[in-house]
């Protein structure tokens, strides 16, 4: 990261300087990612500089790129889940210093006055500005934030987590987004020893809700279309595994699960899926297919079951989470891409082709 | 009632004697409502029999009537709204004497021994036979159910209610159905102070949940196609009411619920109401439409906001709002109508036409 000018004054963070950093990005919709540079502001007294190392390939990524979920501002730099060392601090940082291992997940501000900010979930902000993403998203500062797909970043010393020691930081990355998506829910309903937890899908996601659902001491069982990955669904720690195009499951399981992770995007057919709940039981949306959902509302009132949805997480459980992967030995599932691969990642990863999470080596950008 | 013969040996009911009754019967789909008998089984060991008062007139019957929500036995008493006073028990009956004013909901049977039934949730009863719904049912005997339309009925004793002497028996009917169905999920979902309750709908249920809501401590907004009702709603216990046809409503009133009821069938955009939903918030949809109901994924996501379904309530929390109800003089508001009306009845319900329950004094039967 080359600091062009840093200017800072008591407690007011500059904006007339700024500092140039190299990063991947989509310079139009659906356009290829392209080697480039952006610039990040200059240190504030409060912000953390942090050397990117690795950066976890997220299906949002696509989805973002594409304008599949609205206009985007281009160029765009890509990538929430982000794993590296800090390498400057503002003079009023307090939590950080030069050489920690951090992370930076899905948003890198928010208002931190609102109801949800003061109870520590910033990813639901409602007051002035909202939430600020870690891309495609405008900081309070009025700049268009860029993400991960870069060699450096700058962040208020407030959203940065911290990544245990136990954790290597390429496995870890995914765990800023993929990881705290399923912990979350998790995590609110309660699943543990006891509870019978169902996973849709398993990507991306699904293979860290396979394994943060054993870890916490739920029996899990994995609901994907075909056979085809039952070994691995056990070997992450899944306790059984059914394939969903096998009637057979839909009866057998019926009335089974506590809590049903969604994780597919694609466009199911949820009645059947709320049918595996037991009374009071939850199925918890993750993904946002671009159609709406359908449900039949006797399938809601018969066990007075509910749809949930659930986005990533707050900064504190985002860090428990942290903590909690890291007692438990709890990482993603990665294979390794050169930033020269991303296009040939995104084209894969919408193929649903990698076991389970690309992450990009950023000493490759 | 006139006894035919009564045959009970020790624990053993006897299915071989009955006792007539006159009752008001659909004898085809969509038939009307005409004089006639049926049989009632004769009094088991724990059977009570009662000498009906009052039934209210619910929304399910015009839809049992019309075979909507699938096939139906005819000829059809409809009524699970009832309420009477005991008039004979069976010899190893415990609870009930003669001269009790007592009540009968939704369901007079269920398999006793399931998770569901030993959490009071009978109305979600899992075992052998399911429960067993006060008419348009088979009970464990075997036989058909026939509801309170009639003069008299006689149920297992583990399935009647007391109605406390403070209410009456005629404004007391519609709570064994539309009452337990919006108190239920407001005390499961923790409607009481400082917390918001939106109410869609004041019809039979609705002004059950204004009420019960308001006594419950709760803020509550009523939600209505139109202003026509602004003043009930508000003589109800209602903090505020706002008209759904005005879109300002629906800004000016975004993220400020902990919990919706929504008590129509019609096809709502149910999207937008979510919307008014804080985070952590849930939309309870109460009646089943036709169609599949449809939502927003990003609706759930955004503010982990949960839509769920609630089918009347227990035995333990039917007999608690029947309590709560007495002690804070909380009562239908009901048009009374002699059996002769019926018909009328169900033509102005489908209409809407009534201010809120039609209760049938059974006398006229």
């Amino acid at each position: 990261m080359t600091a062009e000018t840093t200017e800072t004054t008591g407690n007011t963070r500059t904006t007339t300087g700024f500092r140039t950093v190299t990063a991947y990005a989509a310079e139009r919709p659906n356009g290829p990612l392209v080697r480039t540079t952006v610039r990040r502001r200059a240190l504030g007294t409060r912000d953390v500089a942090i050397d990117v190392h690795f950066t976890g390939i997220c299906h949002t990524d696509l989805h973002q790129v594409a304008e599949d979920w609205g206009a985007g501002t281009f160029p765009m730099v890509p990538g929430h889940e982000i794993a590296g060392v800090v390498s400057e601090v503002g003079p009023d940082v307090t939590r950080w210093k030069v050489g920690d291992r951090v992370g930076v997940g899905c948003f890198v501000d928010s208002c931190r006055d609102c109801a949800n900010c003061r109870a520590g979930l910033e990813q639901y902000c409602t007051g002035e500005g909202g939430t600020v993403w870690t891309y495609n998203s405008t900081g309070h500062d009025g700049l268009t934030t860029y993400g991960g797909y870069s060699t450096g970043l700058v962040v208020d010393e407030a959203y940065v987590l911290r990544i245990p020691d136990a954790l290597p930081l390429d496995a870890a990355a995914p765990l800023l987004c993929a990881g705290v998506t399923v912990y979350s829910p998790l995590a609110h309903w309660g699943a543990g020893p006891g509870r019978r937890v169902a996973v849709i899908g398993l990507g991306g996601l699904g293979h860290l809700g396979v394994k943060l659902a054993h870890a916490l001491g739920a029996e899990v069982t994995v609901l994907s279309r075909s056979t085809r990955k039952r070994e691995d669904a056990l070997r992450l720690g899944a306790d059984d595994h059914r394939a969903t195009t096998d009637p057979a499951t839909f009866t057998e399981l019926a009335g089974r699960f506590d809590l049903i992770l969604n994780t597919v995007s694609a466009d199911l057919d949820l009645t059947a899926y709320l049918g595996l709940l037991r009374v009071d039981g939850t199925l918890v949306q993750l993904g946002a297919p671009e159609k709406p959902v359908r449900v039949s509302a006797g399938a809601l009132l018969d066990g007075r079951r509910s749809l949930a949805g659930s986005q990533v997480g707050g900064l504190p459980e985002t860090q428990e989470m942290l903590d909690f992967c890291a007692a438990q030995g709890v990482t993603a599932e990665i294979e390794l891409v050169g930033a020269d691969r991303i296009d040939e990642a995104f084209r894969r990863l919408a193929e649903g082709d990698v076991r389970y999470r690309f992450v990009i080596d950023a000493s490759t950008i």
